[in-house]
């Protein structure tokens, strides 16, 4: 499984405000970008967090999937939730039938909120007891199949991810603009590392529109996929 | 008055863990960089956040020293503390005796504190009532003959800069590493802006030992200096 992760922030390292509102940070040039990165990708994966502020649509334009037609695969990605208690709005974009969609749910989401979900046609699948275990979740995906999976936030998934090892790249735009707040969601949030960052090789520095996208692939650790508890 | 902003940030923004334990971040050669945008300084300014933290010492280096005394100038930039309640240590690096320091505080700093400060040494400077007015701050600095102003941190600091429109020109080090961490304090925290971000322009991108060196002019806004409450 090769995962992704892609994001724009200021500066300062802000996904958005405090109030959790998206806010213009790049341009039309890294909207294409970003267009084909997708539709590069077996599925693209967003936290809970993401679906309640933005209700995003993670879904490709008629060209991008005419070209995954030629191709053989599936005009779309698929759509992944990771939604520990199973909050996902049933009338969110993300369940319209544009492409399937995943949700990965804790044991701890009501039955009722996952039945829910499946009736508006989403796959249900458990993995982690009070919280999405994120190896058990990437490890799910790859058994569906999955091979690739880009990763657009928020910062709490993407710290997540980090954490237990499991991105090889990472792609971040950097706008132009300041945004500020100790409170604003940042591109990795979390609890954070304390003594042993994750550390990083930068591999490209391209400018775009008016700011810069940075390029990196995550350098290998000693903890490894296999090696984490798979029941958190 | 020129004003600076100079730091190195994780790829996620971060100044430092949420220990606020300082982490290797930047290399050999940006540390020779900031020693030179030191020494080309009349003033570095910190935050009193970053002198609890890490008791720096906001010194050059003897080459530098000595260069600036050919020119003609001080042989040291002053060091300025913005500290609203007079906490600085006693004992605190930047009371030595290597170079000036001006202490800024608040109306709400206890008189007593102001005097310790005053016997190590320092000149305290009152601009604010319950928290330092930086317009008021950066004014008063700018009567006693300090035209031009590098600020190392940290995030709050930075912020109150950027919201009054104080700020000229940001250098930012983008290190290779992720840290992390909804709590640990970014390149701009306080409040943050909501509707309206400062929006800046890239002057420049360069390499510099396996990191990034972003630099930006601050955009001019509709709101200046003088036009600033100074009464806070």
């Amino acid at each position: 499984m090769h995962v992704v992760v892609n994001a724009a922030i200021s500066i300062d390292g802000k996904l958005s405000t405090r109030r959790r509102e998206q806010i213009a940070i790049s341009g039309e040039r890294d909207f294409e970008r970003v267009g084909e990165l997708r539709a590069d990708s077996d599925a693209i994966l967003v936290g809970i967090g993401t679906v309640l502020a933005d209700d995003p649509h993670l879904v490709i334009d008629e060209s991008h999937r005419k070209r995954r037609q030629n191709q053989g695969i599936p005009p779309t990605p698929h759509r992944i939730i990771i939604d520990s208690r199973a909050r996902t709005p049933t009338d969110a974009e993300v369940l319209d039938d544009e492409a399937p969609t995943y949700i990965i749910v804790s044991e701890s989401a009501p039955t009722s909120r996952q039945a829910d979900l499946e009736v508006e046609g989403a796959n249900v699948i458990v993995a982690g007891r009070e919280r999405v275990s994120m190896p058990a979740a990437i490890s799910a995906l790859a058994d569906s199949g999955i091979d690739s999976v880009m990763v657009e936030g928020g910062g709490e998934i993407i710290f997540s991810l980090f954490d237990a090892d499991l991105v090889d790249e990472l792609s971040v735009y950097v706008g132009s603009l300041l945004i500020g707040g100790r409170d604003a969601p940042t591109l990795a949030d979390g609890d954070g590392f304390v003594d042993d960052p994750t550390r990083l090789q930068l591999t490209s520095v391209r400018q775009i529109d008016d700011g810069v996208l940075l390029q990196y692939d995550v350098e290998a650790t000693t903890s490894t996929y296999d090696s984490i508890d798979w029941d958190e």
